[in-house]
């Protein structure tokens, strides 16, 4: 096997596409936003990456076996403009793959002829939100004021440590290969897999590309996730021996 | 010498073999079950498989060194199909070497012209056994009707965390290459070396491949094993300090 | 993107310069020097060096992403000889990268005709320091007696366990490359930024290549973290709670 | 630089050397044998050998510096065959560099016309030793045969978790491309440096190799060690809280 390996499933035209990439991180908030894009909107599975940089791994899915990978779908919505959605399981396992695994990722990008890219995730607050705001970070101006036109915040220095992994790549080797590029991080505690942040996120999507997805079952996943909080809270309440932080990570 | 180094040491003739391949992994089930077949019956060591992806190490035996290797052999029992049984004591150290010595494996299993795979090993269930089932996973669908009539258990997302390392590889690289693969799984505790749960997954290969082995030295080495947990069970009743999970992990 | 990319920014023309690395390491002393000569000095970005063996991130400045680079300034002071400064915020992230990475960098020596190279850094005393020496390591007599006359020190088998990193590698490979290269490395505590390590770094390095810069906001900088550290021993008469080492480690 | 690079300093005759090879490991026995025969024989400096997968990294010896490398002595002796004499500071950081630089230092020794390996070690016992016996491993019979003359010891399955690393590697590999090839491990606590279980093995090494030594500087050394294992103990006994394990270490 090559250490990146593209296989082609389907080759379907899209117009003037936008990659959405959402693979597994903080709060699950940007694969758990591709998910449901893949789920609301009509998608076709269009390529397969695998790499020697993937956990060397197969998921069993009742008893079929496949191999760690990570997948592109073609989205193309009755509104908006059409979509590649890049999802999957696995990061890279080490700092070679991040950056050879995003520069295939833009290599697949460059053939379907996407002009723009949006990275989805969250970004750690420590603490429960309130009010879910995302946050932003572009590789150039017209970019960032369309997203703030779209209720994007931008902050100095924030996040402070950057963006890390393949969505803080896609703008570093997105801005050198001239792809605009941007990154949506959603607030998120960093404690829950956050469907809430997930949707803040989807909303701004929603909004700049153009397409409409109903919420109904993130907002009940989120409804899930809010009971789970509540029962912590009340073991808290009655001293009784809560959680730590660890095994409240990524509950869901 | 090279990243993956294939040394010839017999070159038979063999008829639509199957490879069976038994590394170490979860209670030793794979290595023991491979080991008992090639101690049970005819077997000639046919190739050696060096890498630079196995620890830096050789083994004393009788002050004589012997390089880290993978070793295959060539079986042909009387009754049923000709195997090709790949055991040794090493993993790959790191994921990159997992990817590239399955397919180095598989190189070989394409020499000697195999027509399906099977992998051994065990599942943790986290707890004693009493009746030891055989979970399965394959690539194809016929495959897998074949092993429900031997007794063997599909579960839906069972194993939850997929298959790692050489087994899980065979079957994702595997099927990528057209082997129709298999991996039986047997179950065991995770705590102690099971010969209990090797004699399960080879009675569920003898019934598919058509040998028949003895099974009395793997039944006393478990009966050695049954000893060892007899005398942890008292010593947990008369309230001494009892070893700790990480105490019994492959004793043996 | 390529193992180790060099971006050409501008080509200026520079007469017999010297080297000036400051990358991050022990008490951010050769990073702050560096810095700091970017600061009172004209300087012009000459080349940018991505690589992956970086870590796979962007950092976000005013919500503009920047890939993780090492950057090379050209400075050319009215007085004294005309500097290459690299700078930048990271380390190589593993062995591999910074041999490779040091190669890298003397490459771009090599092509602006660098003549000396000069690493700056810093050399922990594990004790908060009264007198700030400046001890060095070189690659030839000559440079040593050169800078015994400015003041560094030389020790028998100090630094102990010898130079490690960018800095290290810079004499190693240096000298295989035919560079005369120097570390200046300031004395600190190693538990703290530390300010007036850079300025002693610096005032040796003034004296030996002849520029003159202010040390207005150097001075300011280590007045901020001496106040720092008589607040933390109020904190330890008052037998409050004090920080650990690991909490003042570069406090700043 | 390349991966592995070796830097010709001398290049003198040779009459059918032995590779004599003592890097650093478990009681530093191999490198205090291999260090003693340079300071008691004339010896002369034949190659460096650099390597990426080296510390990344420079020593200082009384300002200067060196960077990483394993070094080739040639030592031709009165009396006994002549030897090429590696020795050294650093063992390979991963599993690839631990196959590569014991593949150049193969090279090497192919170079000179080596007929024999000795790869000199300690074996950890875990106390204290009263009588040093020198355990043996080799790749041929004939090897074995004369080494049990020299008072050898051959133990079935022993050292238990065979031998890691160069020397390892040179038994290993050595075999592989027909070098006869032997290790020699003295006996050691595993807690100290240990000069009388170099001592040990260099007594076997004088009666197989045929060179003379004297261990003067080697007893002085033991009796230097013995008064800190002294001293140790009467704090044992005096109840004060003793050093642990960690500490006690390669004190030396």
């Amino acid at each position: 096997m090559d250490e990146y390996d593209v296989e082609t499933v389907a080759d379907p035209d899209l117009t003037d596409p936008v990659l959405v990439e959402g693979l597994p991180g903080v709060g699950h908030v940007g694969k758990l936003a591709a998910e449901h894009l893949l789920e609301e909107l009509e998608s076709e599975l269009v390529r397969k990456v695998y790499s020697t940089h993937f956990p060397p791994q197969v998921s069993i899915d009742e008893g079929r076996a496949e191999l760690a990978a990570a997948e592109f779908y073609a989205v193309t919505p009755e509104d908006g403009r059409d979509m590649l959605v890049l999802s999957g399981n696995h990061q890279a396992q080490d700092t070679e793959g991040h950056y050879g695994l995003t520069d295939t990722f833009l290599d697949v990008a460059d053939e379907f002829g996407v002009e723009e890219v949006f990275a989805l995730g969250g970004v750690p607050t420590g603490e429960l939100i309130e009010e879910y705001d995302v946050l932003g970070a572009t590789t150039t101006d017209e970019f960032a004021e369309t997203l703030t036109d779209a209720g994007v915040e931008f902050r100095d220095d924030e996040p402070a440590g950057g963006i890390v992994g393949v969505s803080g790549l896609l703008l570093g080797l997105g801005k050198r290969r001239g792809f605009p590029a941007a990154c949506l991080m959603g607030e998120t505690s960093g404690y829950l897999v956050d469907p809430k942040s997930a949707q803040a996120v989807l909303e701004v999507l929603q909004t700049v590309v153009g397409f409409e997805v109903d919420f109904a079952t993130l907002e009940e996943r989120a409804d899930e996730m809010e009971e789970v909080v509540r029962k912590i809270q009340e073991m808290e309440q009655q001293n009784a021996p809560s959680p730590s932080d660890e095994d409240l990570r990524y509950i869901g």
